[in-house]
């Protein structure tokens, strides 16, 4: 984990909610294609600043200027691969936080190798579906793209096992959400049936995770994006008849979100 | 075309609707930066499940996994245009179908011929537009950026030409679809004249048709992707003010069509 | 300045939409990824034809195939850089103007390098907000990623000198946008406080403004392509909720804007 998270203070999801927005938090995300204006979106409506920066060129210099950085492999290559292990190492090296997506690493073996080296550098969270977390743990899963195959129900030992093993915070997200630290686990309720029918949606939440951790604890500020994406997912359900009206009305809500609406989610520590 | 599309089944587009989403395809999509979202969208409201994933260092061993390729030319660069070829080779190699969009291909000689290559590696189906498909067959065309200049109708016999020398079902879209294995054309009308003016769209709607490729023989599967998406386009039309508000009213529509929806679309067999 | 852009007539902004539509200009961009779909759907709405094509192997071709280039460097790479450069080359030799977005050029040391080669080649139009233009000028700007820190107001006297010194038309937008050639400047006010929680809103501002600048000498297209993203957000602005409902409201906004409308947008000399 980062040295600066370590001392952010441990914030509930409304004050972390007014806390972020208060700071805007400049999020440096290197995230696949297929997300990145959906991430920079949800970043902008959550109260956020987002940055999409990529080269080999230039990670190195931006990090230390943004308040966190999120890395998501969705859609890998070779030169990507390397700027997102020279921006992890910058991250680690001058505290800030960091957030790992680890899109399908089991798909290939290609995959499989770069999320093993990011992994390796300590990222400050973890976050991803249900398949992702249990074959990261060394399980075995159903999942085979990018859609999961499993519940987060039955990733729960293993995202406590993959928290234990590499000192992040990991985040299952799903019909459920499940944030652990290995020894406290908490689950986040809420949110819509259409989210997993819209691409890049647990892209967006990394990024969003990214700008929470910059402001709070790693722990509540995983708890703190995934009770902001559940609120206004549940706002943007009842504004919506089908995936595509959800996304701009998720838009709407993340920014109409407030602290009230955010205490109302349902957070419940279990183990 | 792959061995295996070869024994897949002749269905309605009606039978074809319910066929792919039981079966929910994972779809391999390599496609341009522009349509990445949108086709991935689109492939989750149809009901399959996308994966992007293009690198060269992947591609050969994530197909086998995939029930289906699709190959989209649009923003074309030498790393992609080697996975591309790869990618078309080991679909080749494990039997399954793959669909080609040779976006804009006339436009530069690089593109032609990256287009060339990929056309001798044998598609299942190739979609285009009427300016696309009239000047791979090696004819003139009105066409100079990604819109088409040329009507489906002036494509007719260039498109029955391509599938008899390519051995590919061709699919030219617009204000009417054209499926043709060369010697059977079908028409199939319907859609709205806001579709052209949505970027992706023809990028997305061969994204879907990879998905139905994995599920029905490639005549078949080109014309329920054609019914699908006039489908989804009659009823976005209806709920929509403009360009903007046509798309998620599209993806909403690509979801809530049904059996007698799709059997409702005008298909009719010409020549 | 190019050649050809100097011959071009000085319409005014009801003027140049019509003549823009009438042309529906090929629109070459060389833009993040973003921005990409972003930009190509306002094009497509106001009217105009994009085309996304960045590869070293074809921008030289394609340029004097379209009518315009615009370069935005927001998710730079060095193979993308040199493709910049080529294109930019490629439309001062064939005479077609091209617009230049330099993206948070001042955030690394990299994108400024980059930035400087590509204004040493005399973009016919930059456009950027205002911490971009305060800095390009070489003063001190507020801003540290792509989010202006810095009001229009304050960019002024930047505007002016940058445009002496580059020869360039410069564009600063934001709550109200301006536009200089070094003597004369205009302000174009209208808009919504929705465009900048909507991510690549300016770099769609600069497809569209690379759309005007075919058809209308320099000056004029940047401030017909204002008001049209003017007029357009304001109508959206009533039609919205948030950001969400703001971007599908925009680009029905941007296809149903009429000459009455942009005529009506405050578009006033100053200085």
């Amino acid at each position: 984990m980062a040295a600066a998270a370590s001392t952010l203070p441990a914030l509930s999801p409304a004050d972390a909610l007014t806390a972020m927005r208060g700071a805007a938090p400049l999020t440096h995300c290197i995230t696949n294609y297929v997300a990145m204006a959906m991430a920079a979106n949800a970043l902008l409506a959550a109260g956020a600043s987002p940055a999409m920066i990529h080269a080999e060129e230039e990670v190195a210099d931006f990090v230390p200027v943004a308040a966190a950085l999120t890395i998501n492999i969705g859609t890998l290559s070779a030169p990507w691969a390397k700027a997102m292990l020279t921006a992890a190492e910058t991250a680690n090296g001058v505290g800030k936080p960091w957030v790992l997506d680890p899109v399908a690493h089991f798909a290939t073996p290609y995959r499989t190798k770069v999320t093993k080296d990011l992994v390796a550098l300590r990222p400050t969270v973890i976050r991803g579906n249900a398949s992702e977390i249990i074959t990261l743990a060394g399980e075995q899963g159903a999942g085979k793209g990018v859609d999961s195959g499993d519940s987060v129900d039955a990733a729960t030992s293993a995202a406590m096992a993959l928290a234990e093993e590499t000192g992040a915070i990991v985040a299952v997200t799903g019909e459920t959400d499940l944030v652990t630290n290995g020894t406290r686990s908490t689950l986040i309720a809420g949110g819509s049936d259409r989210m997993p029918k819209i691409t890049a949606m647990g892209c967006a939440l990394t990024g969003v995770m990214g700008a929470y951790a910059a402001i709070a604890a790693p722990f509540e500020a995983a708890i703190a994006a995934c009770a902001h994406f559940a609120e206004a997912g549940t706002q943007a359900h009842q504004a919506s008849q089908g995936p595509g009206s959800f996304l701009p009305a998720f838009m709407d809500a993340l920014e109409a979100t407030d602290q009230a609406g955010v205490a109302a989610v349902s957070v419940r520590q279990i183990g």
